[in-house]
């Protein structure tokens, strides 16, 4: 996105920028000069407004083959927070990292037959390899329990070798056909997959919901997005696995649901697959499968901080992902500043940053001479940036600065004295004023509903609902179907029926109806489950 | 290596397990037992060597798609103590990480010429999705030069753009039909590869260098192998870039040179082809073209510290890179230990791991009591971790532990009292010699020799060769062939002919013959070359 670096661009809030005149060198290089803003708002046209601020705020470069997307620093930054804190929770838990390789062979590919029916369609294939065709297809890996376990197999000769706690940072390659979103739905993507093998059946299962409560903390602690943790129906769940427990979150703008990540229990159907087998540690001559989980996180994590968070200024990061959290400009620089104030000014603006720095708030100085502060206002607000510091030569005269918070436009004076930790409790009261924003929208768009006649109304209302549901795959089917729309009833509204998005481990406190919440079903209803149009 | 778990594994030091007699719960399992040693001496047969250290020591599993290999979490943590390592320093330098797709087109991939004609024939294509044919098959990167220029075209619009500085860690492909290799020859592998772009051609070159240190700096800091800095010839410089920088290391047991890592400059040649161009900011009008470089570390890292370091009890791991730095064994154990005492040693090895983790030094326990204390030395010996601490009643009443330190078997008795600091300083000391040991090794065998006559009977020797050499690929063409073996001068040795590891950057002080190496060359020599047998 090199052209929103061009000078020139402006938006509508001007009020910012009748302070700072233009100087000479903004006009710098001649180039065409693209408008900084963005082009369209959020309500309006909420898929256009994602494509541009992800492009202007410098976080993808789109690319020639379609569904692949150049992940820049800007929003590679997130990615590389969430792995430092997600790589510092399972190895407290006894995981280690390790790599598999990203080729599999058809045939073990396909051994599980109900994993791969789900992921068949979507494998890439290389069959050539300079100038020569392979004897074999080799498949890219889709997910890597095949990949892998057929080592688990060698390794695990005795109830000893367990547990196996393995993960790799790596990317996938999942080929689909529908409309590509860039983090959303990609062809390529970056994720963690964790693996693991037990003797003992709670304990894979207690581990499945301990990873699904990192994840949750993932999004809650450092994503400032709050999440329902759930089960997944059985026709939700992952292919193969006994049960897959969720993270999901709620899209204010277009009401749907996101899944945020899965930990699957895959109980022993690959064990048995792949026999990853030993012999009982009680019942001598007997032979045990090891008890399995997988579980993983993908960078789709940066689209729902994009969606959930951002405005019609652009991109809002949470502070604790914000590669730059605080930006440091100095402001009120005129034609007839004298170079001793700027010079001054400038090297505040350093000193400002660097011990900044010093305590680990992640700061930086905008000095750049040949953009006006407006212009560079409008730049770290379209990129996100959490809290700006700008300060003139009178505010330098009362040892203060003006701290502009970004996701509430609040500003507020601060003393130059003590500034260091004035900003570290502004950036966590931002975290968690991001979060309850969100978690009231959420809540407030949350609602139970027993009734079938006011189920799809509440979908084109922005509605994620709490329903009795029977828990059946064909029930689930029926309830898609009759509540997907001819056409969307509204502006920002999909026509998409709904799906359940978990079965939250939290059920709501009120009883439980008997009848599911399709009408024409007639099983018993099992629990409340959570629906809505989904990403 | 689950084989290698398994109880009752001997070697041919004996003498340890005499006094620890073997426990019941030794036969556990009733499992076919493999030898835990390895099965032959690095200096008899240095190839099967590898391939028995890499598997027993549990940092590779071998895999069905040739080429392709499992890095398991013992060879990993090496590359991700190296990752952290790299990681920070680049930071320092301003250079930011992002993700480029692995997908590239044809015509994309093929617009540099000299670049592709390097790469095409180890190039893997997907050419279907699903069920679907692609409309045009899609190369995995052989590495991004190709993948990520045509956006630094976009990015860049003004010298103020420049300089450009990424970087990416990730999984490369190159489809090679030579005989694979765990770590050093692999057809997909991991690296790090960092791209930037200069509006100085100065500025660019110095950066090379400064690579080019940082990679000699993993070598030497954290890996304990001295490296030699040097230029490529013209010949074995990277394809499409102007001259590349290269941090070279020697393998004792057979004499070959292997590459560690290298900084390429690439001039403008890739800015020519995809248009990397803006306005001369100081003559108006006018076309800059950037300057660029990229530069590259990979998994290679770790075979070269098997090969160099591990000797015919195993692995030998470097302190700085061992995922565990100190093992702790309680022993003296034998069935007529009291419990009271069992549990004694046992809960000081845990509060002794634990005080040392607490100063950062990676140390674990092995109170695993179904194998013996001799079978867990061999085992953590073959997995090459610096120092093993034993201790047992005796050493215990003494407030004392043995400390056996790995690369030289050395024994010491150290006192308990200030442990922290003792393993501390250990590790350094250990790390030290364990760098001046390769080097003076290395320096035995590194000559001078201006004479031909010489030239093949020393690579015969192990030697790697400094010469006089007019720098011309067609003369390093026939220096290589006329120094081919019909067959290997003995064993150990290799027969292949010898090419240039590098031209060093530090010459020699001796005076620099008129006359390159080889007899037939009509040129003049330009500098000292040192020549090799090579990975």
């Amino acid at each position: 996105m090199g052209k929103s670096k061009a000078a020139g661009g402006q938006k509508e809030n001007e009020g910012k920028k009748q302070n700072e005149p233009q100087k000479k060198q903004q006009n710098d290089g001649g180039k065409k000069q693209t408008k900084l803003g963005l082009e369209c708002s959020k309500d309006v046209d909420y898929s256009a407004w994602y494509s541009d601020v992800i492009q202007k705020a410098e976080m993808i470069e789109y690319y020639p083959i379609s569904g692949c997307y150049v992940l820049r620093p800007w929003s590679y930054a997130i990615w590389e927070f969430i792995q430092q804190f997600f790589d510092r929770e399972i190895k407290k838990l006894g995981v280690k990292n390790c790599y598999f390789p990203m080729f599999v062979s058809k045939s073990v590919l396909e051994k599980e037959k109900t994993h791969i029916a789900d992921f068949a369609p979507e494998v890439a294939w290389v069959t050539r390899a300079g100038e020569s065709e392979l004897a074999e297809p080799i498949a890219i890996r889709p997910t890597s329990e095949t990949v892998m376990y057929p080592s688990f197999a060698k390794w695990i000769k005795s109830h000893r070798d367990l547990p196996i706690k393995l993960n790799q940072w790596c990317n996938v390659v999942r080929w689909e056909f529908k409309h590509p979103t860039p983090f959303l739905r990609t062809r390529e993507f970056l994720w963690q997959e964790g693996h693991t093998a037990y003797h003992v059946k709670e304990d894979a299962e207690a581990e499945v919901f301990k990873i699904c409560d990192l994840y949750a903390a993932v999004y809650t602690d450092l994503l400032a997005i709050p999440v329902i943790k759930g089960r997944k129906s059985e026709k939700e769940k992952f292919a193969g696995g006994d049960f897959t427990t969720t993270v999901e979150a709620y899209v204010p703008v277009n009401g749907r649901g996101i899944q945020g990540a899965t930990s699957h229990h895959l109980g022993r159907n690959f064990s048995k697959m792949f026999d990853i087998s030993y012999e009982d540690p009680i019942n001598a001559g007997e032979k045990c499968l090891a008890w399995q989980n997988s579980w993983g996180l993908s960078t789709r994590t940066i689209g729902a901080v994009v969606m959930i968070h951002g405005d019609d200024n652009g991109l809002v990061l949470p502070p604790r992902v914000a590669s730059v959290q605080v930006i440091v400009i100095p402001v009120g620089i005129t034609a007839k500043t004298s170079d001793e104030v700027r010079t001054e000014l400038y090297s505040k603006a350093k000193e400002l940053s660097v011990a900044l720095l010093n305590v680990e708030i992640r700061a930086e100085e905008d000095s750049r001479d040949h953009y006006t502060a407006g212009w560079k206002f409008n730049h770290w607000e379209l990129k996100g940036v959490p809290i700006r510091l700008e300060f003139g030569p009178k505010d330098l005269a009362n040892n203060q600065a003006v701290a502009v918070i970004r996701h509430s436009g609040e500003k507020r004076t601060v003393s130059l004295n003590g500034i260091n930790d004035t900003i570290k409790t502004m950036l966590d009261e931002i975290h968690d004023a991001m979060y309850k924003k969100i978690e009231k929208c959420r809540d407030e768009n949350m609602i139970t509903c027993t009734n079938w006649s006011e189920f799809t109304p509440a979908l084109d209302q922005k509605k994620i609902i709490l329903s009795p549901f029977c828990g059946e795959p064909a029930c689930e089917d029926r309830i898609k179907n009759d509540s997907t729309r001819d056409e969307p009833a509204g502006a920002g509204v999909s026509a998409m029926g709904a799906k359940t998005l978990c079965i939250p481990l939290q059920q709501p406190s009120q009883e439980l109806p008997k009848q599911c919440i399709h009408p024409k079903c007639e099983n018993v209803s099992k629990f409340f489950a959570l629906f809505g149009r989904s990403y």
